[in-house]
């Protein structure tokens, strides 16, 4: 139920908001890279002088290897997390065992903690692929559960 | 009401999980498509020689058509579904009829799939766009139902 | 609580759906500038000639200065909204102040409409950068709040 006396809602609940960190602070981790790089702008008017931006170029409208990995981290956030917002919610609702909270919602936080770090530091592909399955498979296992429960 | 014995959470819910499931489908089809395609990948660490890519070539960090497809089709998904599941909620929560439910909930549900269908198979631009259309104008539906719904 | 007759769930509800209709409306902003530009189109069925499409050319499906502006807006609020409406429900049922509620859920749209304003119309990097800092640092604050309010 959504009670935060339910152990299981308050699992829900700290794993939601974890995400909801992750994805706010990629967008941060972008601008920082932006700032360090002086370059991977997307927008015309970021090339006219000011506080962010004194000495203008044109090649800072080019792509950047580290702001275009922070923005790939952040578009993979947002394929997968708000996808365990809703899934999660939805199979917390359905009265779950503790263990099987704890599992898969801290599991779904390790997870995405994994493919953080393997994307960050440029892991290899199979150790980024393995972070994202375990991910992408919990959201599907839950929002399978749910669906499930919901129709028994 | 948030409760599996009201029929139109329920109906909620299923929507809302099958919306789940999309998303996270659409996650694999990208996936396949790369695996089958042997290309279309976008981080340059993806081209050292492992289990994925045992042949790696500087040809597959440019954009393949399958790929971008589902690429896009899953940008498509993040552009519309998200907003339903909060849009659908707060609906759900003003105690519409069941009839509103099943045909604003389900009509969501099918307009996807046939979105989903159309551009997965490079249908007409008109074709894929009233499907788009028909699925976004539902979710603006919703939202202003529980908009009126909230401020009377 | 998730009761209407809680002024701070009504509020959320307001803030929640005004950022459905915001994501919703930047899709049909999208649309409309690849209508008026002819141009900005992203798949190659898109150059079939039909009722969207008298004339194709190839150019169509190169980036479009406006069309690209409206699509940079939309994965900007993907990148906030959505984790809004998760952070901002979470928080609500921690039973924050209504003070709190107003300033910070009415806060975050009057930030997301300033961004909208500062992007849609090229005002400089830092005006933008100003309301979407603002409308982050809202998103963060209400995860942290909930987030103690959970664990104490």
């Amino acid at each position: 139920m959504i009670d935060f006396n339910d152990p299981v809602f308050t699992i829900y609940a700290v794993a939601a908001l974890l995400g909801v960190l992750k994805v706010m602070g990629q967008g941060w981790m972008t601008v920082r890279a932006m700032m360090a790089e002086g370059a991977g702008y997307v927008s015309p008017e970021d090339l006219r002088p000011g506080a962010i931006n004194a000495s203008p170029d044109p090649s800072q409208l080019e792509p950047n290897a580290r702001v275009e990995r922070s923005r790939r981290m952040h578009r993979n956030d947002l394929e997968n997390i708000p996808a365990f917002w809703v899934a999660g919610l939805l199979f917390v609702l359905t009265g779950p065992p503790v263990w099987a909270a704890v599992l898969l919602l801290l599991g779904f936080v390790a997870a995405r903690a994994g493919h953080a770090w393997a994307y960050g530091t440029a892991q290899s592909h199979e150790t980024r692929a393995t972070f994202y399955s375990v991910g992408s498979l919990i959201v599907i296992l839950l929002a399978v559960w749910a669906l499930i429960a919901t129709l028994l």
